[in-house]
Parts: C-alpha cells; structure tokens; sequence
C-alpha cells in the first residue's frame, strides 16, 4: 500500500480526469463520433503548437515522430546539420546517418545549450544544407536550447528547421509559426500529461517543398498520405490509430487550454525553480551550470562523490515510493534528473524533495534536514507560484 | 442513451476487465513493475502465436507491424511475391514497391483466396524470390488463406514466409513453429480485445538471416535493435512504448489463454457460422462463395440491388447504436461486414441480425422478419456453443 508517486520527464502523470476519458469504451476510428474528437485534438494541437501549419498525430513513440521529420523531407546523401547537446541529439545524429544522409554534427557538452553563432557559421560555410535539427529541451540534461534566436537565423538559409519539442512543448513558450519553425515535434506523455503511445507533428510550407523531392523510402510515417486523409471530410488518420490516448488528448488538452498556456509555462518555471533551490540549498550541483540553459522540464542532479546513484533512486522508489530518472547514455550513474513535467503542482515538488531528503539522509549525505523544503517553500511564496 | 455496439472487425469491443486495466496510473517503461508486464506479454504472446521465436510489441498500428516485417529482411531491388487477395494485400504491393523491391504480385478476385499451387508455380519459375507476402485473414473480405499448406511449400525454398495475421490471430489456428512461418505479424485491436496503438511481430531464425543483409535504412522499427532490448536484464523496448495498451493487454490475453485457444478458435467459428446461416436465411448472399475459403473474424456480406450500403450502415448505427463496417477499396458501397472477433459472444451475433433485420426490413428489403435470429439460434443450440 506504498502511496505511489512518477516524477520523471516523461511519462507525467495522469490526472483522474483524463485516465476517466482513457478507460472509455472504444469508438471506431471511422465513425463520425471519433472524427469529432480528432479534428477537436488536431485543432487543440495546433493552439498548443501555435500554428496554423497542418498537425498530424503519429500512434508511435517520439521517436516514430523523429523518424517522420527525418524521412519526409530529405533524399540519400542531402547534408543535415544536427545539433547535438545530449542523449536525443546523439539520437538524430545516429538516425540521420542510418538513413544515408551526409550529417554535420555540432556537438556540445551534455549540460550545455547551442550557441547560435555556431549554427550561422555551418550554414554559411555550408550552404548546401537541407536542415537544421535539434531538441528544444534535451530530456536527458534539462538544458533548453534557444529555439527562437537559432530559428531567425535559419529562416534566412534554404535549410528548414526541425524541431524536436517532445519534452519542452508546454513547459516553455514555443511559437511554431511566429518564429518559423518548420517542422516540431511532441508527443503525448509530456507535458500533456495523457498516456504513451501518440506523437504528433507539425509541418510547414517550407517543410513541403522539400517533401516533393525527397526520395527516401516510407510508408507507416509518410506525411502526405497523412495529408490526404486529414484533408478528407470527414478528417482521419491513414491507419487505425491509438484511439483511446488520443480521446484522453482532448481532455488533456482542455485542462492545458483552460489553464492557459502563459499559466502553464509559469507553473512549470516556478516549479523547475524550486526544485533547484532545494537541491542547491541541500549541497546538491546542477548538471546545466547557466541558469539561462535551464528548461523547465526536469531538472538534473549531479551524484556527489561516493553515492550510488542507482541505490539513490532505488531507495526513492521502493522505500518511499518515488520514481526519478537515472542519467541516460554517459550521464548513467552520474545524475539523476526529478521531473515537473505536466500534471505537476508545488507539493509533487515537495514530495520529490522530501522523499530525495529523506534518501540522502540515510545514505549518509551532509546537510540540513528540511532545509531544501524550506527553500522550496519560500521559492513559491516568492514567485505567487499560486496568483500566477 | 442509445447503447452502443462496435460489430467491425477491429477495434473489437473490450471488456470491462480490461478497461480498468487500461485505465490504471501508468507505471514507468524503465520500471521494474512494468518490465514484469512487458515480459509477461511477451511470453503470453508467445504462446497465442504458438512459437518460441522472439516476439516484439512494437508502438504503431498494425500497419507499422507490416512495414517492420518488409524492411528488416530485404534489400533493394529484392524480388518478394507478393499474394493478394483484398485491401491488405494491396497495401503489401504498394508498400513493398515504394520500399524499391521487385515486386511478383499474385492477385485474385476478392472474396477469393490463394492457390497454393500457383505460389508453388512461381516459386519454381523465380528461384531468387525472398520473401512470399500475405494475410492470414483478409479483414476486406473475411476470406482465409490456407496458411498450413502454402508454408508446407516456402518452406522448401530460400524464401522466408511472412504472414499477416492481424484479424486472424486469435480466431483460426496458426501455428507459427509447427508451420514454419517465419514472420508473423498481430496487433493489439483484433481478437485480444486491447485498445487499438500496439502490433506485435515474430522472427524465425531463418528471417533473421535474411535481416544480416538487409540494406533497407530503418530506426523506429529495427528489429535488430527491438532484439538488443529485449534481451537486456530486464527485457525493455528500445523506445518508449504504449504503456496502458500493453497493460491491459496483459489481462486480456490472460482471459484468452484461461478460455483456451482450442475454445476460442471454436467460439470464433460458431459465431461466424450462426452469422452466416442467419445472413443466407434473410436472403443475403455471402461474398466467400465457397465455404472452406471463409474465416471466422468478419462476415462479409454482399449488399443487395437497389439497397445503399451506406444507408443501411448508417440507420444500424444512428438508430439502433450498432456499428458494422462498410466495404473497403473497391469494394466500398457493395458489401456490409459484420465482425465478431475478440470478445463477442453469441447474442452479441443475436444483436448484430436483430439490427440488421429491423434496419432491412426498414429499408423495404424482403424476408420473413426473426427468421434470420432463429437460424442464428438454431446454429448455437446443434453446434452445442456453450458446451465447446
């Protein structure tokens, strides 16, 4: 009877109202009734995104939704750049490569964000490059790349800019069309906080152009069959999709539109700020060194010397209930990363908080009790985490 | 308050055993708890699709299952036969062709179903042909492919046999192993009666040998990498799955394996029996003309002169809440189809006839109205259905 608490990037929590619409007896994909509810999500998708560039829902992980920005757009041996801060870049780079492109690779340290001035200076180097590829927040570090300074500087090259948004979309503001991104991804165990197992994806004029020629091979993912469907009366997807997580979507998506968007990336920016100050007034190192290049998604954690890690979260999650995320790739053992992503408020910051105090405590780290609670508390109080 | 009944062929309706599965909190992919799961399915699966191959859920339709099972196991330019009997045949043909395989098509009237003399034919005339295509059922018409021979000839050539078994898993015996079939493809919406958004695939070794040298680029659905995942300590996907879909999953094979699979196969077939007799009785003629070439998953019946197949799809389902399916490619307007795969019982068939006769009787169509429910009961009662 352990009370039972996720507090990782993904997948979020599910609020009883949206597991209510989950557990919904089927409807059939083809009837009119569904068709309601998938013009209603695309078209919520698209104020999420906020577009008006078509969205289409992908039944796939994000991953699946990666591969459709890849496929879709360019031919065998186009050159790409591919901006690589983490574990979700070094995923591009590999999938880029796989599918025969030629891949120039900006690599930075995980923990660090893309320097703008880099990008420009590939593409002018470089003007044969077809796009620009990169995560908005890498899940693996929390960092947050600036999406709209690297976006007004690929506006002016022929390269279109495809953005990986899985786990920043709805923890911080990203205006697909107001800053020009032509291709943006997100998924729908973020900060929608609706079950796994739906991707969707955004595609812009720029984008379709270079669809026309691109000659690289698919089939389940390919974006102009997903057109053709979504333009039909009534709208649908090709395939028979994952129905019921895209009916908890709408309810999903309603709680975020109600709530409002500048109210959601204000909670979750308060949230990512208390967690911070708690970990920092117990001792702890931040893995993103610049408050700058911090998301608002998740927030990683350097292991001091001499902890386990994995027993850290281990403890968290069997004692005390808590699950956190280890480090990914070669942050493994190295950071764990609490996430406060989607249907989080201040207490689940608490909890997280409380159950890691606890956990440091009895593993023998130094510091005061209650004292990153504390510093929690007074970071809401402070920033009217509640008027906001 | 019109109570509602989804007769199609997928999504078939879910008891409510499984929804309160689907509908629990999800658990982390990464978790111990789920991997427990993830690994039961597997195994479950396992033995629904009578193998000791490896089986791998995949997150997609089961669309994405059949691109997965083309593009891990050729190369370009590859020859494949493809066998077509209907709608899903043909989405192998374009599929395989937009993945640049030479492509031997086998096509035959729909409603029909393959000659496994003809495969043996052009097996003889092309030695190199790789791979040989086709359903297992074919969900546009209800026809069945005798499977069991037509693997009795592949199996003595170089080329791997890959079966789509979507619709007909779980209703008609198929034995992977004993059979030799070396890809064998399901999904989640059929008759498991899971929410539709997971496939899952099987892999022989002699496949396998094939996937060595296949060059056809691939990342979302490698099975390679699917491999290298499920073999880890513990099994995982490489990717992040449709958690609530492989939940409730795991309780909806469970009530299939309780039943038995010998009781399944025969519920399926009784059902599909009392359909038909039911069906021929009003005066309705059968698409699968010959009764050894039917399958148990979807009756497809041929909408009379004069009578909208739209129009009666359409009072079925606003007026009496009954959702059947429509004809699908060409067929479209000219048949109806009734399904009773997953978790039908008998007056689930009972409700489907009633529906049809009043909707029928309705539209002007001749008959001697409830003569169709008493063939349908009659055929429960010398078929001793509750005694199977």
């Amino acid at each position: 009877m352990i009370k039972k608490y996720v507090m990782t990037p993904g997948p979020t929590p599910i609020s009883e109202e949206v597991l209510l619409e989950h557990a919904r007896p089927l409807m059939h994909h083809r009837s009119p009734e569904f068709s309601k509810i998938f013009v209603e999500v695309t078209d919520k998708l698209k104020r999420l995104l906020q577009t008006k560039n078509d969205v289409f829902i992908l039944t796939s992980s994000g991953t699946g939704a990666m591969e459709a920005s890849i496929v879709n757009f360019f031919s065998r041996d186009d050159a790409v750049l591919v901006v690589n801060i983490g574990n979700f870049g070094e995923r591009f780079k590999k999938m880029t490569l796989k599918y025969g492109l030629e891949v120039f690779s900006l690599d930075y340290e995980w923990g660090d964000t893309a320097e703008p001035g880099d990008i420009k200076k590939i593409l002018d180097e470089n003007p044969g490059i077809k796009g620009v590829i990169l995560q908005f927040s890498e899940t693996s570090t929390g960092a947050l790349n600036d999406v709209e300074t690297i976006a007004s500087i690929v506006k002016n090259y022929p390269a279109i800019f495809i953005v990986d948004a899985i786990s920043g979309l709805g923890a911080s503001d990203l205006r697909t069309d107001e800053w020009n991104l032509d291709v943006v991804i997100g998924g729908s165990q973020k900060a929608l906080s609706a079950p796994t197992g739906i991707a969707f994806i955004s595609v812009s004029d720029k984008a379709w152009k270079l669809n026309e020629k691109s000659d690289i091979p698919r089939f389940y993912f390919d974006l102009a069959t997903a057109r053709n469907y979504l333009h039909k009366t009534p709208p649908q997807s090709p395939w028979t999709p994952g129905i019921s997580i895209i009916v908890s979507m709408n309810k999903a998506l309603d709680l975020l539109l109600e709530e409002g968007l500048e109210k959601v990336f204000n909670r979750h920016r308060v949230m990512a700020l208390a967690t911070r100050k708690a970990a920092e007034k117990l001792g702890l190192e931040l893995l993103v060194k610049d408050r700058d290049k911090r998301g608002f998604s998740v927030t990683s954690i350097i292991v001091p010397e001499g902890i386990d890690a994995r027993e850290l979260t281990k403890i968290m999650r069997v004692k005390y209930g808590v699950t956190i995320a280890g480090g990914q790739g070669k942050l493994s053992g190295k950071i764990i990363r609490i996430g406060h992503l989607g249907y989080f408020g201040m207490f689940d910051v608490i909890i997280a908080i409380s159950a890691l105090e606890m956990t440091l405590k009895e593993i023998g780290f130094q510091f005061e009790i209650g004292s990153g609670i504390a510093e929690a508390e007074k970071t809401f109080m402070e920033n009217n985490y509640l008027d906001s």
